[in-house]
């Protein structure tokens, strides 16, 4: 079964994808960093068979992963596809995943807390998200009985996700706005309402390729609808913003040789970098979405996503060196834009 | 006809060109920065009565240019293609021009000397060129009777060109000698030997696009035929030099990706100033010539030529903005590449 990024979504001209998280704990065992490996695995157990016994879920649609069995580079490729968060990849003593074959549905187990629900869209797509997340949440909570308290909602081992225990996110491609200098405003304006916008590749001021996520930041005092529809009108907003400022772009020399150029380099080049790649590939993202470049916007997005440094070692089944790398990069791109 | 620029050569891998100057002088008139604007002109008109007199020339191969009459666009695209010197078509007051169809042959009237004459050729041809000059040189000087001394040889308004008043040279390509830093080392060599290298575009020590002039400095104190035998010795080395450099880099990851992504700028920009694409375009003639890229070396020799300022204003018959030119440019390498 195809991944989730080769298909298309609703508003994917701007919006990669939708994420929701639920934060999720056992209500009779301690939160994970307070148990041993062997109390990570019974807990684990517990929600694997209670998982697998649900209707409606088919043993084989998901796989059970323990993830101190997997490769680093298998670890970290999930976490490149956003199947699992970095942390969960990178320290993964006592943990594991249960994960469907699309990748739309993932279970992380002993994370943070013992269940991160997490359930992903292509395009822009809360509600059906939502919905998906919600039905395995109420099931796992007949069958496992949650952490919950009256007044504070779900119960989480951090302080900032009790409540909903949700974090709902879309990833935008803001390359109009970056480039006109309009993404400081943007951030200062989706603070004041609830939210946050951060780069999703690289770090701090300089985010690479010009892909955000925004998220919602409240969890305590809110219901998860409200949460949802709150971010689901600024992502509106935003994306208009940013087709307002591609189309305003349009026609003009230096945005176009931009694009072209980007498009150049990556059907060209003979070694690209992660960083390189990922700066140009947003510019033909661009170029594809403007329908000014012979190319898919899903096509991008399946590179976006594979041409990332684990997944490429993974794909491959041993660690390249990084000129391997950076060449077998250039060939895949240079084959498959 | 075609411009002798379009037709390939000897040796074209490395040498794009030879060129045969001589400076001749009628005995009976003064240099030309004696003269004023009618005498030159008297001048002019003799010179033009020989050379369209002379056996073997008939008129309709070669037509008479009173530069004062060209635009400055038009004149200045002279130079751009070698067919007249840079201060020629810059100071245009009582000179005049014969140049042949293919503009392999040019004859300067009142340059610093009543002739200037010269014939270029494709590739590594010294022989032939000074065939040519020789046979033109001797019948104008039985019709019009040069400015000859015994002891001194040919007299020219600069002492620097006393004796054979010649000047031999040829444009080599040397990309893989330039970038394995090794033409400081060679500029000493064959300034020892009586030569002269040096950038054919841009100025000082970083010559654009790896184009350079070798050219023989003595003209005192030796044969023509001595000259060009020593200066066709050594292109024949630096050739063999920068073929070995060449070869020794082939299969290089990085000079590949450097060749391919210079490739993919110039068959995508939208926007190319001619600084720009005259480092390019060095890249891809040299991967023309390796056979890496599915390019004619001729073609780009062509775009060389034709690609400049002056003579993409000239085609288009009027001044063109910075920007204008700059997209015509992007707009005909793409097509033309």
């Amino acid at each position: 079964m195809d991944k989730w990024y080769l298909h298309g979504g609703s508003e994917d001209d701007v919006v990669l994808s939708t994420r929701i998280r639920l934060a999720r704990n056992l209500r009779e065992a301690p939160f994970p960093h307070r148990l041993d490996a062997g109390a990570r695995k019974a807990v684990n157990e517990r929600i694997r068979s209670a998982m697998f016994a649900l209707g409606g879920i088919r043993e084989g649609d998901y796989r059970y992963v323990e993830m101190e069995k997997l490769s680093p580079a298998q670890a970290i490729s999930l976490a490149e596809r956003h199947a699992v968060s970095p942390e969960f990849a990178s320290d993964r003593s006592g943990r594991a995943l249960i994960l469907n074959q699309d990748e739309t549905v993932s279970v992380m187990l002993c994370e943070e807390d013992h269940i991160r629900l997490q359930v992903l869209r292509p395009g822009l797509d809360l509600e059906s998200a939502y919905d998906t997340a919600d039905k395995l949440d109420t099931a796992l909570d007949g069958a496992l009985g949650f952490a919950f308290d009256e007044e504070l909602g779900y119960l989480t081992a951090c302080p900032t996700n009790i409540g909903t225990g949700m974090r709902a996110s879309v990833m935008l491609h803001l390359p109009a706005l970056t480039r006109g200098g309009q993404m400081g405003r943007l951030s200062a304006t989706v603070s004041k309402l609830g939210l946050t916008i951060r780069g999703a590749y690289g770090e701090g001021s300089s985010p690479l390729g010009d892909f955000y996520q925004l998220s919602n930041q409240v969890t305590l005092g809110i219901s998860e609808r409200a949460a949802i529809d709150n971010l689901k009108a600024i992502a509106v907003q935003v994306v208009s913003q940013e087709r307002t400022a591609r189309e305003s772009a349009r026609g003009d020399a230096e945005f176009e040789d931009w694009i072209w150029r980007a498009y150049g380099t990556l059907k060209n080049a003979r070694l690209l970098s992660g960083r390189e790649f990922t700066d140009l590939i947003s510019a033909v993202r661009l170029g594809a979405a403007m329908q000014l470049l012979p190319v898919v916007v899903t096509h991008v997005d399946d590179l976006l996503f594979s041409m990332q440094a684990a997944t490429l070692n993974a794909a491959q089944g041993r660690e390249l060196s990084a000129r391997e790398r950076d060449q077998l990069r250039a060939r895949q791109v240079r084959e498959r834009l």
